[in-house]
């Protein structure tokens, strides 16, 4: 890796090596179903380009064909300078609200679209299935048949499942056999908490609900001693851990002040965190380089929610303009999110 | 105002002139009534110096009788170097979950217990009143009969009235009454969003809970913005606004990213963050340092909890650690608190 080249950032790393763990897909038509239910998901063509995702009759977001076609993201991942992306389900198709039998069939039909993806990629996609969290052994089912498909990395999971945090005992089952089978886990915020606070037009959901519930969903691995009880899981969480990084402090704060927290909690807040990944998706510089002192360099790395409209356009100059150390930024573009991979080579 | 000597940094500024906007008060006794509300507060002794804070019949929280004692808490600012305190209700006493003429007497007998302190405290404290927010006509009622007694400089008022976030089109009405009055608004966290995406022992409400829903609270003022419409009103956010430090640049991304976004703000969330107040309360060099940043030298200010287990126990210390300058530390420490409070004298 050469040292970066701060006029061109960039094309500044040596290779085209970044990963991009954040990234998502919707296929470009779901299978048809007699009597489907309420959230059965379709796309109807707008343009050449684009499509309306409808979740059941309700428009859901309108998306470009870039959220299914391998050819339309190799060139996005070469122009930002990205050579592997994970293609993980776009959240509201996780379906956990959904009829399990329909949800596990939509989920598997999504997963085996992933799989034909990573197929067309010729190397430079890595996927994180989905899986129907409302039935647990269902669930495991298919992480275990996804892990033996070529090109799956682990799993994508929503912040709270049906309105079950992340870190809540009820998930142990579905974790311990993810470290069993060395599967990442990435969490994604979806249906989030807060949504009844928010004053505004819809995005507002989105902009302030996703990293209030991921936030959560943080924190609660951490109060439940997650990473403590599986030790060898890789978990990560999307857009930078949201809220997370501003109530740790407080975290802290109450784990030495109140009894209860210091008995229920092993480690403590700020030692659990260094545990956690996080991607890279914040926006914001100083936010960044918080996110590296809290979850430390070794677990910070890009999330760019690709190819939706909001997302991170340029995630390498980010880092580049975050951090002037070479071998820091090769950690934060590639190196952790491979880590985290469980990925043996880096670069495709 | 003397250089402050890093050795001693608890004594180091010249007078004892620290001021804290965010402590809380809970009456030694609460009046008796026939047919109470299933939340009407009480408190049972303990031990000579402690009561148990009963709401119903439920415990809610083990106090000591600073809650109540002028010479305690006279004490306490003289050994943190506070010079000026500020009294509101513990926000459990809100009630707004109360039905209406219940919650009106109690929250009158509440701000006449502050009003005694305020006369007790000879000069060294300034009190911020309940109001009965679930009915408009009422609060401003109360608001105006407060105003015009010796030592209120404003309200204390919840992240959410019963779900309603405070910068909700609903509490227009209130805020104009508040501007007109030159009244301060204290905005403090309580019965927070997010509630069931915690995992573990009851004080995780306070602990994560309540920088969630106060953060919330501030992003609904700036998503509706609430300060273009009462450009007068001064408004603070309890707990440095908690998780709103890392809803930020996200929201500025919005701003920048939907049109939706674009058209419904007229100024960016940033321009408008430095509008907003917030106190200190957040146990971190930091994350404090990042306030300054978000809010501006002029909108930070000390608050503590005072006298509640979970709070800040070296407010003047945490500034002097964070700041090195003189005069910033003065804004930080006492010069922005007078100004959002509206007091002409800042040393009593």
């Amino acid at each position: 890796l050469q040292k970066s080249d701060t006029r061109s950032p960039q094309r500044a790393v040596g290779c085209r090596c970044g990963i991009d763990v954040h990234s998502h897909v919707v296929p470009s038509r779901f299978p048809g179903r007699d009597d489907p239910p309420d959230a059965w998901p379709s796309v109807h063509s707008v343009d050449a380009c684009h499509g309306q995702v409808m979740i059941g009759s309700r428009p859901y977001r309108l998306v470009s064909d870039a959220c299914w076609l391998a050819s339309r993201r190799l060139e996005a991942m070469d122009a930002a300078g990205i050579g592997l992306q994970v293609l993980s389900p776009m959240p509201e198709l996780f379906s956990y609200w959904m009829e399990t039998a329909a949800a596990d069939d939509l989920i598997r039909y999504t997963n085996d679209v992933l799989a034909a993806l990573v197929q067309e990629g010729a190397g430079r996609f890595r996927a994180l299935a989905g899986v129907p969290l409302q039935d647990l052994d269902r669930a495991i089912a298919e992480l275990t048949r996804v892990m033996a498909l070529p090109g799956f990395a682990g799993v994508e999971i929503g912040s709270n499942i049906n309105g079950i945090p992340v870190g809540h005992s009820h998930l142990f089952p579905f974790f311990a056999e993810a470290e069993r089978l060395g599967a990442a886990v990435f969490v994604h915020a979806v249906r989030p908490a807060g949504s009844e606070r928010l004053v505004g037009p819809a995005p507002l959901q989105q902009v302030l609900g996703y990293p209030t519930d991921i936030g959560l969903a943080a924190a609660s691995a951490i109060t439940n001693n997650l990473l403590s009880r599986f030790p060898s899981l890789r978990l990560a969480f999307s857009h930078g851990g949201g809220t997370f990084a501003a109530l740790l402090p407080r975290l802290e704060q109450g784990y030495a002040t109140f009894p209860a927290l210091r008995d229920s909690l092993g480690e403590s807040p700020s030692q659990q965190a260094r545990r956690l990944f996080v991607d890279s998706l914040v926006f914001d510089r100083d936010m960044l380089r918080q996110l590296v002192q809290i979850f430390g360099e070794d677990h910070v790395m890009i999330g760019t929610d690709y190819p939706f409209n909001f997302r991170e356009e340029a995630p390498m100059r980010r880092i580049e303009e975050a951090f002037e150390e070479a071998r820091l930024r090769d950690r934060l573009t590639r190196l952790n999110a491979a880590a985290f991979l469980g990925l043996n080579e880096i670069c495709p």
